[in-house]
């Protein structure tokens, strides 16, 4: 993969990702940009634009071999090694991640939760023990960790990140409400739940002013 | 409010939201389009852009009122107002929306939880008893739905979002893993976390990829 990929095409490679696994599923071999585009709603020449960004594949009026494009676009998004995954933070959202069977299949695995909460500490979630915060050093000098999901208060999500840095975990899956601060060789994806609820009560103030079509 | 407002400056309005309820908590009452800019890490030019792009507010020299422009923007988002909410799907991701005290505190408030899982209808989340999916078409009938957050299987989702259309749902906020195709004067807002994790590996592999700096 070559050069500069613009934020907009980076959003957009898993749900190219997403509808080739639907389309092997489906037992399709072959595709166009055209058939391609019209299921995923953009056109063939954004798909064509998209795929050359990614670094060229398939040939004119052959279409694209579905799971040869899936299998590329897996290896961009580096979904085609396993990620070892951390959860900070036992509460509802933690415990609903690392309850969630569709990760594990896609690259990603639980290997360890950690609270602060007594009450927590000690329960069970699909087979993980949440641990002890304080066993979290020495936790990630043992283990190998790819991403931390902080599922925790913003007031503690900004010291622990710092933290984690510091032992070396370099990927970081915030759910807290706020802007992490770290280093420039870290990478961060905001899951910001309380914004992406304001973006929809946005769209639909939009649709009652706007006129019917 | 007025004219087209472009999809990255929707995207940005939670946070500037998000960051004068901070200002407010802080006691801060004016504030310079130089100072947000540092604190969103926009530039001041892109700061006084934006806002002017939804309205106009301020005047040059003195700074924004941050009461002023966060209700302002809190009016654009409608987070002035109470959106009742029913959550499909009674799983983890459904229960720690509903348990998550953050959302009535910003004008959304959880009114019922369906699920079709004996084992889950009955139960109780944060005091609101999960009913059986077959109540859905009464309960809408008879109370006030804004917003169906669809916490279900793939396969589930197309249809039960179409059912809802018909009850007269115009908003969704869509967890399962696919793009719904709904008419026109719906409003959709997605969180798939899969391919939010899928775009954290990718930038991870960025980094692995690109020089130290």
């Amino acid at each position: 993969m070559a050069g500069y990929v613009s934020e907009a095409v980076i959003k957009r490679l898993p749900s190219y990702y997403r509808h080739l696994k639907e389309l092997e599923r489906e037992g399709v071999n072959q595709i166009s940009s055209q058939d391609l585009g019209e299921r995923m709603r953009l056109t063939a020449s954004q798909i064509r634009q998209d795929i050359n960004c990614f670094g060229g594949f398939g040939r004119q009026g052959y279409g694209y071999s579905v799971e040869g494009l899936r299998e590329h676009i897996g290896h961009i998004l580096g979904v085609d090694h396993l990620h070892k995954m951390i959860i900070l933070g036992g509460g509802n959202i933690g415990r609903a991640i690392a309850s969630s069977n569709s990760f594990p299949n896609n690259g990603f695995e639980t290997v360890a939760i950690f609270d602060n909460d007594p009450k927590k500490i000690g329960t069970d979630v699909e087979g993980i023990i949440v641990q002890d915060i304080c066993n979290l050093e020495r936790f990630v000098h043992e283990h190998t960790v790819d991403i931390a999901l902080l599922a925790v208060p913003a007031m503690r999500a900004q010291s622990l990140a710092e933290e984690l840095y510091g032992y070396g975990v370099r990927g970081f899956w915030n759910f807290a409400p706020l802007d992490l601060k770290l280093p420039e060789d870290v990478s961060v994806e905001n899951v910001h739940l309380d914004e992406s609820l304001e973006v929809l009560s946005f769209r639909m103030m939009q649709q009652l002013c706007s006129p019917m079509l």
